[in-house]
């Protein structure tokens, strides 16, 4: 009853941000046509996918995560985007996480679902699905196998074919460190008047480079958003407007907690929160990837557990440097 | 009736290997396990995934193909490994592909189908798929999407759990202009002795790298491939057996002929031969891709047709540029 | 004269910082051993060598830029440190053009001289005679030629030794886009305590590498230095304290007013200020370098002149592109 | 007298070489005009610049590694090159080594000088000293500390104003792993034709690459040569006429064997003994670099000696793993 009730909640404000993303957008450059105004501002977890010891996913722990980050003020989720082990997963799979997490979010947050996939047309069909399952947007990273061909030319004719055909607001993803292919300002700033292409998630990391988009893109309804916590105010001081964090996983509310004290003009501190992010940061994204980050979720309340392989457990000597680098800036006690 | 008889030579064929496989290798290192013995020398084409123009699969024309290339003394071919756009394919699509192809190539050639999966499951579950589809022999590309994460012991267990469980041989491939991986010898010799793992493809072309495996991995009954035509005489000459090369999709009678010159020591002729293949290589792989490939098949009456999206085809520059170095090199009139 | 007044001024306002520098640093680390306090915060240009178009150095136009420079609240100059196609000058060269730097420069300003060679005892050498020269203090690019064993081991050496034997302070240079070495945290931590070594210049850009640099050595008296305009107010706020910046000759006034309007808390100004710095910073750096910085220099008043060979003058087309980034960004007409 | 007597001895076969590159190259490309003849294929040392223990010249030291160099059929010698650390000589250091060597050299050895520097002003003139001094050729590695300004363009024209200026025939030299710059085929293949430029030392090791050279500067008088003895017996099979191979400093003798074996037709036995050299190559180049050779150097006869800083000696761990390299293949006992 609790549960029915809840899912009625959820699609009212669904419906009502689909009503908000029927106005028209202001911008020039679109000529009028019919646009998404998703505010999609604020902090998100790329929530990892929780397995069993034999590697099926285990939805009954997704559960007891949710429980803890519901109570968080995160703006959403992302969801089987990058960081979820999203190429670990069949498309089944993939679709029946997000599926399970739009039911398990609270009805304010946002559900960002990952759709990308090599071609043009799966990500077409994944975009439709996730829609389907009550995503109120998608994370497309960008194609990558053929490096050397994945052109200009090439990226823009993907992303505008999948935003044409999307019912839900697309957002661009790249992620240079995994894919090898860096989203240039060309394409970003090509595609941003598109109006059903609300932002992008940049997680390399060039201020300059985020600086240029926000500045290029102004009046193009476009929100970038900072792909890590590792600098995430930067980002804020140059206009990205949010940031999807594996930090977030962890520590939500202190990222949150960043975000209020910037908006709040009380820079000091939130200074002083951005560099006791940056180690932890680091330890659970290029140093020890999602192993690590579930390693270290578990310090703080979460169901973390196993990864699928190849990804491996880390060593006991890698723990203890994740361990340090939360303790030494005062967000673990030893 | 006709292609019942076929399919039963064929099947016999495949039988006679299969007894071959259950004879016991003389390596000392392997300890008298049972193990494969498949000779995969010789020359192979990655065959690329015909698409009609609404980019659904083209079967008709892979026959078409097959007709001719069945007449060339070939090894057999390489399907959806890498060059076959399999990351494109959804994975009912590649086993289907693996699966005509193995009912259209001739009864003497060996079916090689790529496996390799992000995940080492989903890797497994496909070996197993593409050896009931009658794969002689699986090639397994480098998990790549966790780049940070693939250490040599994620790799090694990887592999090692893949050719635990399968059913028939398993080829290492290492590519990384497209994975950003690079198998390290340290892995590679490790896996060398491993009964089900009788060698591999590299694409780097370090022929360092290439003459040190083979050093490293003799009485291992390990087998070295090249992965391109631009290196495939130097491999043979540091002791590599075969190649699996693009450029037999267009030249596979040349290249075979390069194998025997070199064989029958007429070097200087092979030579020759090596040093007209390499333009062209070039233009159908790093400088053009898949879709360039498919262009230059047309000349030499194979189908090539479009490529998935977001894969574009040639530009007419390019497509001049392409064929150029075929005209230029005496394969091809004005 | 007038110039023997000016030079007396000059030597007195540095016998006043060398008193400074004779007191002992708070730094509990460091000992109480004597240390630099020399304040380096602020904008420096990294001025270019000016050339006849004989390619001998044009002394009488590095005068004329002088004297423009001068008038702008610029903290100082960088002399043969990177962008003055310092390795294209001979030692004795690079000595003299620092040595007339000295005394063109206005009293009040910091002159900072790049002594950094490949080896440590020719470092050491060069150090020496840019502190003969009139110096203020040293800026030390990282050696490179033997990328493979520069090792953190190794740079520390490198650093401490000429440290240890300087008597002007040090200041480390990362600049990995010409180098292909990027100083890692380790190393500089480690460096930040020493007595001698005052800062470092980077240039890599890495938001979060300098936000953890900052964290991690303060209470050292260590100042860290953005290397280019196109991030310098994110750098202020993560704590950096100045830039040595290319676009500085020629926007020097503007730089200077960026950082007054950080420091009055007038941010969305600082902001619109570095939004329009990034594209003509880029054209001058990155994209078009020191040969593009000239010809943008005579639009300003400045001589520019030509480049040393094998330096070539940009084209025509990229002339126009450099051009647009300025006018486009209202800092030239058209 | 002896001394007198083998110095003219040495000049007389140099005048002899002279008057051969009098002659007139058969190229038609070239038009006639008088080109350089040179011959220099075969096998060359790079040798290292021994240093006393406080880092001075060890010229005493270099007499005894020639008295053991001269006895084998070594083609000549590269002298500051790249490997002997010439970025770590000041220039007149760097014009007495070349200086010192030809002296040292026996009369039917050639020397090749290195004499590239940053500025194409500086190479003149060092090219001038270094035929002074008695080379008989000039190795020039490209410039590279403004790499992103190294264009195809700026490379071809400080070349051609090098080679038109010098008064010996000069080499181009492309050593990416050190300069981040890898001379394109289309500079070289531009270059060919100059009568002073005879030939190319190409330490990347790409063997397409080199096959590809060879192939589109035949009758361009054009000789390619192996910068390393890991891929030689390679390099030779596609066309290269000789190696520059820090091995030679050490394995000088084994290295030549391996080139006689080549052109005696007995292949295998070539095979073998490359084989052999590839790790031994490996750890004294890009595994410990010029400080594992000179470690080496020792356990042969040598004298290996310190390196400068910031160049650190090898750890004992190190040194065992290159002494291991010798061991394991049976060039050193254990």
């Amino acid at each position: 009853m609790n549960c029915l009730l809840r899912n009625l909640q959820k699609d009212c404000a669904k419906l009502l941000r689909n009503v908000a993303s029927c106005r028209h957008k202001s911008d020039n450059t679109a000529g009028g046509v019919g646009v998404s105004e998703l505010d999609i501002s604020g902090i998100y977890p790329p929530i990892p996918t929780p397995f069993h010891p034999d590697e099926s996913i285990a939805y009954d722990q997704l559960e007891n995560n949710f429980n803890i980050w519901n109570k968080i003020p995160l703006k959403g989720y992302v969801v089987e985007g990058s960081n979820g082990e999203y190429t670990y997963l069949s498309p089944d799979e993939r679709v029946e996480v997000v599926s399970k997490a739009v039911k398990l979010a609270d009805k304010d947050k946002l559900i960002i679902a990952g759709s990308g996939c090599e071609s043009t047309r799966d990500t077409i069909e994944m975009t439709r699905k996730m829609a389907d399952a009550g995503a109120d947007a998608v994370l497309v990273v960008t194609p990558c196998y053929f490096k050397g061909r994945m052109t200009n030319e090439s990226l823009i004719q993907h992303y505008t074919r999948v935003a044409d055909t999307s019912s839900i607001p697309v957002i661009l993803y790249s992620v240079p460190a995994n894919t090898g292919i860096d989203l240039s300002p060309e394409v970003i700033v090509h595609l941003a008047p598109h109006p059903n292409i609300i932002g992008m998630k940049d997680s390399a990391g060039d201020i300059t480079k985020l600086a240029s988009l926000v500045f290029k893109t102004k009046n193009k309804n476009f929100q970038v958003l900072a792909g890590s916590a590792g600098f995430l105010l930067p980002a804020y001081t140059v206009g990205c407007v949010g940031g999807v964090c594996a930090l977030a996983n962890i520590l939500g509310k202190e990222l949150c907690q960043l975000v209020d004290l910037f908006h709040a003009g009380r820079y000091q501190e939130a200074l002083d929160l951005q560099y006791r992010c940056i180690a932890p940061n680091s330890a659970i994204t290029k140093q020890y990837g999602v192993a690590g980050l579930k390693k270290a979720m578990e310090w703080f309340g979460y169901y973390g557990g196993p990864t699928r392989s190849p990804l491996l457990p880390v060593s006991q000597a890698e723990e203890k440097v994740i361990r340090n680098s939360f303790t030494q800036n005062n967000f673990l006690k030893n």
